[in-house]
This record gives structure tokens, C-alpha cells and sequence, in this order.
């Protein structure tokens, strides 16, 4: 269901050598790292490559949702390329092994990410005929957004620009409150119908209340269409857990059109989930069942599953195991919610069970401050060219650049967009907003581009 | 015999817990890094911080030979900061373990030097009070130059600026000759005496013809006072080395007036040794007792030194093991002589010879191109606030920035210098160059700390 199956074919590669420590040189291993390059639109002599730098997933499932860089390449004649970030999809330093412990999981940094695609793309300018001084410009969504404007900052003299959309790169240390993530979330569904909200606020109690007694857990499993059972009161942690992921997972693909991203859904999801939660007030039998209705749709609009399972809440696309080890490590990202300015249950920020829990995992210690020292916090006035792109509904827009910062460090919000909605395919029932950053991230690409030929 | 002896004390002090590893999980190990402080100038209220960029050695005797720092902190109110390069001097991750295998010395890199440079900053500006706002400035000199360079480069929002003295961050790949370092050397001799550079050239062939016969190796052992007798024909490599090793660092050394830096000497100590290479002409040996007097005046300038040690030729300050790893993995400055554009034998630059030397010495390989990649080798010009200073006189102005790259990365030469001759103490002899070349220094640091007030 690729929204760029109509644009013909990125043609799969494998680097030969890839250095698995850029860093040190005890362990002279090298690896394959995946690309994906499509040069459809590209006419050589030194024309632009827009390059994806991908982030904790499968490449092939990135390079189907950044549609946009897709319609880039045919106005600019752009090249593009979607680098898969090491350690997932199919870019394994050590195949099976490569999650296996910490020594193995040694070499998944932002870092060495970083400096993969460095040195992938003086691979390519190398090796690709007529494309020597091609000004190249990252792009990317998400955690990729934040390694396009980290890979901006840190290796300028490899890209000339970077496009950064929903990144995320201060949701670090207390550059931000830790509870406007949630806050956000709690807007899209209190914006998006009557009750909403309070429902679901008023249905974690309904979920203690039920789990006080077998019958309730039973009621619960049954209600639910949980593939596996709850068991204890213990388990409703579980089940709460796992709503609330689905609730924000729903704020973030909140799209103004059916799409497949995390999910397949409608258009407007929340609008539609909303339907079922008008009545805060109801029994908590009543109102769960209501919420059932809610996720149901989330998880099961295409109709075809049997069971609801706890243990999903996203595409399999996304690589779970990865990204827990690097928010294990760097990716320190606090969060809370207090209950009141969200519908979520009160939980305060807490490094200490963090840090415990990831020692019992993988044997390793978070570093909170080390990706405030590496990529500068809030003091990043001295870099250029990138644009920050945010969507007002989604929740990652709390630790994202909203506010320019200098007259190339820009940032845009689109009020109506989810989790990088502009990195999409243009549609037709896109908002007004998202064709004006697309047309302004466009705008400074050009610009990008002008001034990389004039000073070549 | 410090030149800042008169200055006053810098505390010596250790970091509590620096890590080893920067940009791996794996292994949590911490170790004490050496730093000194003067603040006798300082007067708080978020004064500025200049900050020594330590190299390879011993962090105390940058700190003795960089006065200029101590000249500016008088003039700005600046605290000094001299931190100490891992793996130098006191700062030994594994302490006697070190250097013991390739796995002890996986942690010797640039990056994990400069990332120590960049907490160790933050934790100064955290402790001490009334530093959380200082603008602080990066001061190196040679591999301490480009450590500099890099760092503003790579941690902008650490640095307000930075001065790269004698800072070869362009004698990598190919991206300068690799003959002009030696031809560099061999002017200074040119022009230091008739006679001396050509003198020189013929000493090699001499060499050669005596070190046949076991006559001949005994009369070049006595004549050179050599500690350890050569043995052999091929012995007659090591005294070549050694001697054109010496010829390289007296042009390092070339400052106007006496100094002790790599070996106490008199003033403008090239014209001094050259007054015994007058006539190249002289038979064999005749020629080469010229040269022992020449050599001898470098290593025995005190007069107390009864056989001259070809194992050393410069101060045991510096860590020759530890640079020679880096140069055996990061490090790679390809070198070459022609004989004819210079007065030393021909020899090509080997990359492979290298490569398999290193690979026998320490088990690793060098990357001759990653430096280029991390650092950007010539591309560097989106970056700001750097100033790169040249010695005319010095060998490595041949791999230096000598000409401005933009309005903010400017390039100073002061045709009278030797190797970083700007970064010591002020003196009577000065050249009016570096006396020019001082003041454009401070120049720029007094914008670069104004420019920081006026954003904070």
C-alpha cells in the first residue's frame, strides 16, 4: 500500500565496507549498510541529491512515506537517496548477533549514524558519474529529522542544507517541560469531539475499578479482544499502558486523509475515534466499551484482526528493540503527566527507574547529558541552513524548533499537520498549511542549491 | 625554566569522572583527566575563558611555553584553563596499562579529545561560580591548533572562537604537496647561511661512504658522540634519520631569541648552526665534523650532555608513543622529500609501508581519509571564528590555513616565525610580525567575547 508505488522503483544497494566503529580502530570490522536510489528525475551534471538519513526502521517503509521528496525530485531533478540507519532493517553490523548484548550493541549511536552516511555520500559523489559537486541536502522525520539537523550541524561541509520535520532535538535534559508532549496529545482529542478527553481521563479509574476482581480482568480480556488474557490486578498497568501509547500513537498520524502509516486509518482518525467518547460520565462497563470501540478502530479499520495484541501498537516496520537500546543510551528524552493540563494518569519524570530498568536490560547506563554537550541544547545559533518543520497536533511539536532562530535556522509550524505530515506525498485534501511548508521548504532548498553553485 | 615562571602558580587539578568512552555504552569506565587553572585575572562576573586545547604531552609544559596566553589573561580578565590531552602526561585512562595493546588505546582519537574538552567545560561552567555565562575561546598550537580548529568546528556552542597556531589541518590526504614541509625546511637553512643548505645535501652521500667499512662506522660514532655505536651499513639509516630529524626541529624551534622549547638554544639557533656549514664542498670528513658541530650545538647547547642519544630528538615532554598511534590511525600526514626542492634524500610518501608498520607496531590500520570526512578538509567555510596563524618559517605552514576563507576564518602569517612563535610570552626580540600577528589575535577574541554578550 505504498503511497509512491506510482513513482517506479528505488533500486536497492548495499555498501561494501562500512566502518562498524568510526571511532576507534581496535576493531577493524566493516558491515553492509543499506541504500535505497532512485535517479529517475536526476540529469547528472552535478544536480541536487536529497538525502534521507534514516532513522529506526526499515529504509524500504521510509523511502513509501516520504512521498515528498518524491515530488521534490521531479521539480528540482533532484537525486534521491534513503540511507537505512545501522541496526535496522537490514543494515546489521552483526547480522543476528547484532542485538545479542551490550558488546554487539556497542556501535548504535546518533554518532556513528552520523558518520555512516558521511561517508556514504563521499562514496557516492566518488562513484556516480557527473555527480562529484552535487550540492546535497538532508532530509528526514522524526529521530531521522533530528539526524538531518544534527548531520547538518556537525558535517556542513558534507550536506548544504537540511530539512529537519518533526525532530524533536529538545526534547533533551530540561530544555522543555517534560509534560507538553502529552498536553498536545490531550488537545487533538479534546479539540476533535465533545467529551473526549474526559473519557478517556475517566477510563483508567474504570480500569482499576474492574481489575480489583477476576470477573472484572475477565470482563476486561473479553472487552478488549486481548490475545492474551489479563491475569492480576498488575496486569491493568498493561492494558493502561498500552492505551495510552495508542491514544498518542493516534495524535501523531492524525492525517487529514486515509493513510497507512503507523496504521491504516481514515482521515482524521481522532475525529472518527471520538465518535465513541462523548460521554465521559458513563458506568465504567459502559464508557470501556466505548473505548474499546475507539481503539478497535485504530487497531482493526481494516476489519481482518481476531485479537488485539498489547505487545503492538505500530507497524512492525519500526525497529522496538533498537530504539529502546538508544533511549537506553543517548536518546534520553523525558516525559510526565500530571493529569490535569493532560488526560493521562499523573507520573513524574523518573531518570533513576530509567537507568535501573536499562541496566537490567542491556547492562548499560543512560548518559541524559551527553546529547545536550554533543549537539549544543538550545545554543545552536551558529549553525545554517536548516528548517525545522512542526505540526501543530503532533505531540513531538513539545521538544521541536518552533521559533526561528536565525535567518537560516527557520522554523515552521503547521497548525494542521500530525507527526511530519509535509514529508508526505502531496494529496488533494491537504491543508492549506502543509502546501505552504512544503512550498517554503522547497523555497530554501533552491536557495540552498543557488548558493552551493555560486560558491563552488 | 619556564618562561612563566614569573606569572605565578596554575592549579593542577583532576577531573572526577571523565568517561573513556564518548561514543560507546558498553563499557561505563571513567578516568581522571589532568587540568590547570589560573585565574589571577579573572574577576567572575561571566569573564572570558581561554582554554589551551592540550596536545601530545605533558599539559604543564604547553602551559610554561604558551605565555601569550598568560599576556592575554592580563589584558582581558580571562581565566586560564590548560586542559591535558588523554593518554598524555598524567591523563592515562588505563594508567601503566595505557599503551599496552590496541584495545587499551582504542579511546586515542581526536573525537574522544575533543568531546572531553567539551564536558570538561561544561563542568567548569556548572562549579565555578560565576562562570555559567563565559564566553569561552579555544587556544592551541600545532596538533593542539588543529584540536582548536576542530573543536569550534565541531562544538560551536562550547567555544565563542578559536586560535589555531601553526595548526596543519590541511597536510592530509592530498590535499597540499607533500614536499613542501621538508622544502620549507630547506629554505631556512638556505637563507640562514651560504653554503648550509647544500652542505647538508652532501652530508647524506658521505654518510653512506663511511659507514662501508667498520672504520668508517666506528670514526661516525666517535665523531657523533653517539651514545649507542652503529653496527652496521644499515645503521647509517638511523644516524640520516636522526639527523634530518634534528634539521626539522631546529626549524620548528627558529625564534629570535634564546629559548627552550624542544632543547634550550640561542637566538635564531639556524644562523648558528649554520656557521659551521659554510662550504659543501669539504671532503667527507671534514663535512661531517661541520655537521656534528651543527648538531651538536642543538643537543648540547648547555654543554653538560657527554653523548647525544639519536632515540631522542626533542623534549621527553612530548609522547612520542601515544602520536605515534595517532598518526598510525587518525594521524596520517603523507610526507615526501625530492632531493632537489630540498636537501634531504628522495623518499616518496608509502602509504603502504606505513600501513604495514603500523599494522606490526599496534595491531591497527590507519584511515587516511576519515580525518578529511569528520573534518572537512578544505570545505570548511560555513563555519565562523577561527583564527589560523602561520609561521613562515615553520615546516608545517605547508599543511596551514594561509589565506582567509571568509570574513571569520581568517588566516594570519607572520613571515619571521617559527612554530607558533605568536603563542609565546611576549619578548624584547619579537619580530614586528608577531607582534602585528598578537594583536590581530586579541583583536578578534575581544569581538568574538562581545559578540557573545550582546546574544546571551
Amino acid at each position: 500500500m505504498s503511497e509512491n508505488a506510482r513513482r517506479g522503483a528505488a533500486f536497492h544497494k548495499l555498501s561494501e565496507k562500512s566502518v562498524v566503529d568510526h571511532f576507534g580502530f581496535d576493531e577493524n570490522l566493516t558491515f553492509q549498510q543499506r541504500y535505497l536510489i532512485a535517479d529517475q528525475h536526476w540529469k547528472g551534471d552535478n544536480g541536487p541529491i536529497l538525502f534521507y538519513t534514516g532513522n529506526e526502521g526499515d529504509i524500504t517503509w521510509f523511502c513509501n512515506n516520504t512521498g515528498f521528496m518524491w515530488d521534490v525530485a521531479e521539480e528540482l531533478n533532484a537525486m534521491l537517496v534513503f540511507a537505512e540507519h545501522r541496526y535496522y532493517g537490514e543494515s546489521l553490523p552483526f547480522g543476528n548477533e547484532s542485538f545479542s548484548d551490550s558488546k554487539h550493541l556497542n556501535y548504535l549511536t546518533s554518532e556513528q549514524a552520523l558518520a555512516d552516511f558521511a561517508v556514504l555520500i563521499e562514496y557516492l559523489k566518488t562513484n556516480i558519474a557527473g555527480a562529484r559537486y552535487s550540492p546535497v541536502i538532508a532530509i528526514g522525520g522524526s529521530y531521522g529529522g533530528m539526524l538531518a539537523a544534527w548531520f547538518r550541524m556537525k558535517y556542513p561541509h558534507v550536506v548544504v542544507g537540511a530539512l529537519a520535520a518533526s525532530a524533536p532535538i529538545w526534547q533533551f535534559g530540561d530544555l522543555v517541560p517534560c509534560g507538553t508532549y502529552f498536553s498536545i496529545v490531550t488537545n487533538d482529542f479534546r479539540k476533535s469531539g465533545t467529551g473526549c478527553a474526559d473519557s478517556i481521563r475517566n477510563s483508567w479509574n474504570a480500569i482499576d475499578n474492574l481489575s480489583l476482581t477476576d470477573a472484572g480482568l475477565q470482563w476486561l480480556s473479553n472487552t478488549f479482544l486481548l490475545c492474551s488474557p489479563l491475569k492480576s490486578p498488575q496486569d491493568a498497568v498493561l492494558l493502561k499502558n498500552w492505551l495510552s501509547e495508542t491514544w498518542v500513537n493516534l495524535a501523531m498520524v492524525n492525517y487529514p486523509y486515509k493513510a497507512d502509516f503507523l496504521q491504516p486509518l481514515p482521515a482524521w482518525p481522532i475525529q472518527e475515534v471520538c465518535k465513541f467518547l462523548k460521554d465521559p460520565s458513563l458506568p465504567d462497563k459502559l464508557l470501556l466499551q466505548n473505548v474499546f470501540q475507539a481503539v478497535n478502530l485504530y487497531y482493526n479499520y481494516s476489519g481482518v484482526v481476531s485479537c488485539l495484541d498489547m505487545s503492538e501498537t505500530a507497524t512492525k516496520n519500526l525497529g522496538q528493540l533498537g530504539w529502546y537500546y538508544q533511549a537506553c543510551t543517548e536518546m534520553v528524552m523525558p516525559m510526565c503527566t500530571d493529569g490535569v493540563n493532560d488526560m493521562f494518569e499523573p507520573q513524574k519524570w523518573d531518570f533513576d527507574a530509567l537507568s535501573e530498568e536499562c541496566y537490567r536490560l542491556w547492562g548499560v547506563r543512560p548518559r541524559p547529558s551527553w546529547i545536550l554537550s554533543m549537539y549544543g541544547g538550545k545554543n545552536i545559533s551558529s549553525h545554517s541552513n536548516i528548517i525545522f518543520s512542526n505540526g501543530g497536533l503532533d505531540p513531538w511539536s513539545a521538544g521541536g524548533v518552533t521559533q526561528n532562530i536565525s535567518d537560516s535556522l527557520v522554523a515552521i509550524v503547521i497548525p494542521d499537520g500530525a507527526h511530519h505530515l509535509d514529508l508526505r506525498s502531496r494529496n488533494p485534501l491537504d491543508p492549506k498549511s502543509v502546501q505552504q511548508a512544503r512550498a517554503t521548504e522547497i523555497c530554501y532548498m533552491k536557495q540552498w542549491i543557488k548558493e552551493a553553485r555560486h560558491s563552488h
